[in-house]
């Protein structure tokens, strides 16, 4: 029997990334919790917002709950939008609008440096077990280019590409990009813990 | 004639890197001025620190002067060391006890990515022509090995390596480092810019 693992987020995008790179998992989103609750994502880091959310619905049910918090660091922009990478340009999860805000904050500035970063909690019964993390450093692009991924994937080049996470498509950017650095270990540390 | 670079650090370790990575150049340290002031890195990021230090040496001399501001930031702390990764355990350019803390903090912890990141902000006159950044991302080892490099680099593995930098040699340093990938933007700015 495959081990479930409840996603604590309601980006859907997120749920299929870390679906399609976990075969050996039921991955579920949070129409699997009655009533989930919105969790006010008010930390400072990736890793206080991650803890957040997967504490949050950890307390209410006793399955393994995974929660992703992540996000673009622009080293120009002195890490934004970090944090608050999903309501960057005024509205929670307008990837269009936040694409914009970031393009116009970089108008003229030659230093394009990034990374995308990803921080994973794993919580039960009300407790974080573990946590997880990756990067993937790159360049924000002049324009957008590409139809696949979401968030900030049509502008973020991974280093040693020209192309962007979009262009590139999900096999390519599955194979490098943060989250699925992070999941590698993730599941590193589940084979030990299910045994 | 090669192009003169003032390179605004009492670090002679990031002077040394710097000659090597650029051969073009006449790599020059703080002794080529004239009583050179201690300049504070009060700034909150890589970036504000590696300014202050270009522009307050840039206002004593009409050469190029080169600001490197870097460090190291870990996740699971939340990207401490970060600005304050020089004097992290107490003591200013004390590697021993830099990473004596750092182990500290880490003990027990199983989450151990990091990244090495360089800014490097290039001045003349008084004024900040253009800045570069670089990163490395790796984790952070259970106990420092090898004998080369300087700062974190015997607790510092880069991705895909089991091996610290420390351990990896220069040859491999340099060619995948946070200030080589910052290096390289300057050198391919200054080829522009020296025409």
């Amino acid at each position: 029997m495959r081990a479930r693992l409840i996603v604590a987020t309601r980006n859907l995008h997120k749920v299929d990334e870390i679906r399609s790179m976990l075969p050996n998992y039921e991955v579920c989103d949070l129409s699997a919790i009655n009533n989930p609750p919105e969790v006010a994502e008010t930390g400072e880091t990736f890793l206080q917002n991650s803890t957040l959310k997967a504490l949050a619905i950890s307390r209410l049910t006793p399955e393994l709950v995974l929660a992703d918090d992540s996000g673009l660091e622009v080293d120009s922009l002195d890490g934004a939008p970090g944090v608050y990478s999903a309501r960057y340009g005024g509205e929670e999860g307008n990837d269009a609008l936040n694409n914009e805000k970031l393009l116009k904050e970089l108008q003229g500035i030659e230093n394009r440096t990034a990374r995308f970063r990803c921080v994973l909690v794993l919580a039960q019964h009300g407790k974080a077990l573990a946590d997880f993390s990756g990067a993937v450093e790159g360049n924000i692009l002049e324009a957008p280019s590409g139809v696949g991924g979401f968030g900030y994937d049509p502008l973020f080049a991974p280093e040693g590409y020209q192309e962007s996470f979009a262009e590139l498509g999900e096999n390519i950017k599955n194979s490098m990009s943060h989250r699925a650095k992070s999941l590698e270990k993730l599941t590193s540390w589940m084979s030990e813990f299910l045994k």
